[in-house]
């Protein structure tokens, strides 16, 4: 027997499909809907539509924005030389909390996955490659998930630039700051005794 | 400095409002609504409006439903003679769950909590005692958390209700269904020795 009613019933099955949601908390967050007022409702729905109606992906980087190149694109004050290749939107937003980068982005809205049929005409390598041309990039720095995928992506992309005179790099894999010796696989200790810097 | 476009922002801050999506989850969650088509996006967000419109509580049970009285209270199988009485209308779904209980329901709407202000009158207490006091109904089952609160009102209402005619019970306290003796609280296991069956 349907316990809910039918709008109810609707609302939680569509929640459900959210990440990290499953049904037990999209009843809780139905219910926490149906006790708040309708004028609370409606601001989350109005709230949903125009983000998702005025956000779209930067025609340069890729990046989520209102205003198409980015903010970040056509600031001046940032280095035009480095160019740092992400996986996601989200990573861009990691990069900048840290306020430690002050080039420009470039998402490639995925990684290389044959197995799931993605391949490199499938992500935004050849505008990245484009990008690469261009005088004033003197460096890529490739900053994907340290996983098979983002290897091999990052593998292809540096494989694709060795021909230009753009430096390549990518991030430093190692112990994270704060974290645990005892606490590190062993392939994470391994890379860091590797790539040891002198001090 | 604000990484995220103001309506996306706007959005991950309205999300983290909702019961157990802190601010992570929230972002999470607003950036694969903004992967997500814009058909999707308003479907969800149509689906919000639409059922806070059409929800609303039962005026006999408090229960949530779309037609008033909501249809356990208009169902000729159930048993007039017994109701149950939760805290939440999300009770009345677990109890449904069940599939144990034949009765019909009242939801209180809340606990007694005078810590927080909230007395006898914020909670539908007067109709639980105008129903109690109609000749069909013959038990009353208090179905309140076993916290300080609930175990309060509990009280409260037997009380309330100790001149009428009507039987009021309360649910059982023990060990969970397979559940781990070894596991259980003191005080857990005290209850169930102390209120144990014959077989």
């Amino acid at each position: 027997m349907a316990v809910f009613p039918p709008t109810l019933d609707r609302l939680v099955q569509i929640l459900s499909r959210l990440p990290g949601i499953g049904r037990k908390s999209a009843t809780r967050i139905a219910l926490k809907l149906m006790s708040s007022s309708k004028a609370d409702c409606a601001e989350l729905a109005r709230a949903i539509v125009e983000a998702r109606e005025k956000t779209l992906k930067c025609s340069q980087c890729g990046a989520l924005t209102e205003v198409d190149p980015c903010r970040i694109c056509t600031d001046p004050r940032r280095d035009r030389s480095v160019v740092c290749v992400v996986e996601r939107p989200s990573d861009v937003i990691a990069f900048e909390r840290t306020s430690r980068f002050r080039g420009r982005y470039h998402v490639l809205g995925g990684l290389l996955s044959p197995l799931d049929g993605i391949g490199p005409e499938d992500l935004r390598i050849t505008s990245l490659a484009k990008r690469a041309c261009t005088p004033e990039v003197q460096e890529i720095i490739l900053a994907l998930n340290p996983t098979a995928e983002g290897e091999a992506t990052s593998l292809y992309i540096a494989k694709l630039l060795s021909d230009s005179s753009v430096r390549v790099s990518k991030l430093a894999s190692g112990i994270p700051v704060g974290g645990d010796l005892d606490l590190a696989d062993d392939l994470t200790l391994g890379t860091a005794l590797e790539e040891r810097r002198e001090l």
